[in-house]
């Protein structure tokens, strides 16, 4: 057996692991019984050893060596395999074990922490544990920016992206920032102009949303029977590609956040069930860095979701759902209620002209956190100093403001921009789309996503990461 | 650190993932859609390959040595503590690596390909698959035979029970065998003179049954702060001490399976636990043996659960839970019919008196199956004879004989004496407890399980494997 063969042995196997913790953390947070928590990171922390070991076993470097010097015998997919092995291997020796698990242990415990601490909206009791997670953090940002002559901010965000850089997000959130108080009031301008939404104010049964969001999911193409879809406490997409799990939330008093909630994970469910069958064992099936994968969701949430086309085949299926009738229930009043431009607390909920605020905030905050310019004490209080600046909005508590998201707490940091640039993305992909697909909108009109879903599968999805980004994006477009 | 406390450092890691991989297995048959079965069986398959590699590292040998050298400086539960890590190191030591995962793989492979197959009562479409898993079991037997000198079906009666052989099976069994038919007989004859059940001919909706299951949990003293129960094909208790979880199956047409269910797998949820915290993650914080695991759950279920007592709480509970009244509500009257003694075909549903009958037959067909005696192809005709021979009845189709239990297809060979054996030890436990605890009907009465749960953490779960299976029995009664 070569180099490369025994190199995608044991990617393989470390992909079989990988996929198994994701099944683990799935349960963290759809399943387990909270006092479990301590133990459940321990369990997490202990496979990420594991493969963390597999990774920088002694003689990988030399398997590497041998494989990249053999590399003219292999064919494309190969050869990118191989680029991304490397990748993953520089990425994994630039951390010491004992940080690996440390990163993990600390992540999951204040994880478990932070799930209390956002329903009593009391950001002190996590305070010391989150202290913790970005001091390990910073750590490990430290080691991969060590190893990869970057800064520490910069080796995070090259985790979720490979050659994403502060400067460039800087560049390009700067002029964002410049343009989006004049955008966000152009907005409400013309929305001002244009009839108001009618209001809804039903309750809407927990099971009755459940039963329109499968439908959702089926008219997405989303595979049940290589998924599930559940309840967290906030919304995600996890599982490995041959058993994606999706969650959302469900409050009785709307129905907008359950069914957005399931248009955001499922299409980023639609990437990882559409990665190529044949390599999903190897990194180069693995999707291509998380603001494609963003963009990914953004596209079927916020482009093909809200588009009066599809607002057409929803209507009279929330109409039978919610056993109603009546004017609010036309797809042009939902069109006008689901993308009413609307300064508001929470991220995940915020529309389209004012969702990049949110990230843009967050950006700007956790850059301060990693450097040490902002304390963790101080947090609550930039956070909603943040919200006056960009929203205009005064936080009336952190479960609105600086506890809302897991991100943070669960030990993801840098990652907020991917959403700012995949909404870009998504824009820019569902615009080729549509010169691609004359009949996009009458085929959304009918809940048929397929073409839509063929193309992604074909442009983005199929690719995963034979190619880098910029080359993706620009074939597509 | 000395040898001891490396060893102690060892096992806690190994029981770290050992707990994650129940948790996948729980995954398994409670959430996992179909189609990731293959890809699952891969998953679990690493995991338990690398605990194994774990246990037999090249110096685990010398740790051991040196910490048995040492060990008159340890206090008694350590003590006990190293003779389970010998114990355990010596099955592992005594599998090859690719043995162990290929075994695994066959396992998770069949278990599902049996899913579908009990469905459509088609033993056919998973015969090859049960082929390999007996092939496997086969070789994991003469391997653990060949290195303890057992034979092959005690090696596997060993990996569940310290020290049960099949000579002493075949002279306890035989006896029972020769005495079971007059037994049958007797109780068939006593039952005839008395009244008889008035019947339950209602709808018991899923929801009303889960309801009435929750209450019955708690008034067990599940700790469902850590632990969970939910639905499976085949009722299981799994997950980790921590995390406890116990599944049943509902049918609307009767109440009585799932309810029995739960409480024969709370019974041994009760176990798991009541392990002593402080050695959860050592072989000595383990339950001691699968037969009075099984001894801890028909007691509950056969003992406590079917007292008149116990049903004089449970009637109003469940008149409330079916919205129900009628004569038939009784506890007398359900006394009578939850003890009804009648021949039939599911093991589980199975009275007391029946019940050994079911395991006898599984115990020589299992033998003969590993010995080459009965070949896989013949199984269902062999199985069905006999099920005329010791119950004297017509098994209509596979989905009610050989294809019933998930024991041979999930790779679990060995195993069914362990539940007569525990029938054996739960009728000395409880008699043991009865005469210890004068109120214990009175307690039961009032849905009070705590008095026996505390005597039965006294004498058995708190024991752990802290002394061998004998002396925990002899001691408590």
């Amino acid at each position: 057996m070569d180099a490369y063969e025994q190199l995608a042995g044991r990617f393989a196997r470390i992909s079989v692991i990988a996929d198994a913790t994701a099944i683990l953390d799935w349960d963290t947070a759809v399943m387990m019984p909270d006092s479990a928590g301590v133990r459940r990171a321990e369990q997490s922390a202990a496979l990420r050893g594991v493969t963390h070991q597999m990774m920088v076993a002694p003689d990988m470097g030399d398997l590497l060596a041998q494989a990249n010097a053999d590399a003219a015998r292999l064919d494309a997919w190969q050869t990118a395999n191989l680029v991304e092995m490397t990748r993953s291997h520089a990425h994994a020796i630039a951390l010491p074990q004992d940080l690996v698990e440390a990163f993990a242990v600390a992540s999951g415990q204040c994880e478990m922490v932070w799930r209390e601490a956002r329903m009593q909206s009391d950001f002190r009791s996590v305070r010391a544990a989150l202290g913790e997670v970005l001091n390990l953090q910073r750590r490990v940002g430290e080691a991969k920016g060590a190893a990869f002559g970057l800064s520490t901010y910069d080796a995070l965000l090259e985790t979720h992206d490979h050659g994403m850089r502060g400067a460039w997000l800087d560049r390009v959130f700067g002029e964002l920032a410049a343009e989006l108080p004049a955008l966000i009031g152009e907005a409400l301008d013309a929305q001002a102009r244009r009839p108001q939404p009618l209001p809804f104010a039903g309750v809407y049964p927990v099971e009755a949303q459940r039963q329109v969001g499968g439908k959702l999911l089926a008219a997405l193409g989303f595979d049940f029977g290589r998924g599930r879809f559940d309840v967290s406490l906030h919304p995600f997409c996890g599982g490995s590609p041959g058993d994606v799990r999706i969650t959302t939330r469900y409050d009785d008093s709307e129905f907008k956040g359950s069914l957005m909630g399931l248009l955001h994970e499922g299409g980023h469910a639609l990437y990882e069930q559409g990665r190529p069958l044949q390599w999903l064992d190897q990194p180069v099936g693995e999707a291509r860095g998380m603001s494609l994968h963003e963009s990914q969701s953004l596209l079927i949430e916020h482009h093909a979701g809200l588009s009066i086309d599809f607002l057409a085949w929803l209507a009279p299926v929330l109409r039978e759902a919610f056993r109603a009738s009546g004017p609010e229930w036309t797809p042009e009043n939902l069109f006008r209620d689901f993308t009413r431009v609307e300064a508001d607390f929470i991220r995940v909920d915020a529309d389209e002209v004012t969702y990049p605020a949110h990230v843009l905030l967050r950006y700007e905050l956790e850059k301060a956190l990693i450097s040490g310019d902002l304390l963790i004490a101080d947090l609550p209080e930039a956070f909603n100093a943040k919200m006056k600046q960009y929203l205009g909005l005064d936080v009336p508590d952190d479960r609105r403001g600086c506890l809302q998201d897991i991100h943070w707490y669960g030990g993801i940091w840098g990652y907020f921009p991917t959403y700012c640039v995949g909404a870009m993305i998504a824009a820019q992909l569902y615009g080729a789309a549509g010169a691609d697909l004359p009949d996009l909108g009458s085929s959304l009109s009918r809940g048929d996503f397929s073409p839509l879903r063929e193309w992604l599968a074909t442009h983005v999805h199929g690719r995963a990461s034979s190619a880098p980004l910029a080359e993706i994006i620009a074939d597509a477009t």
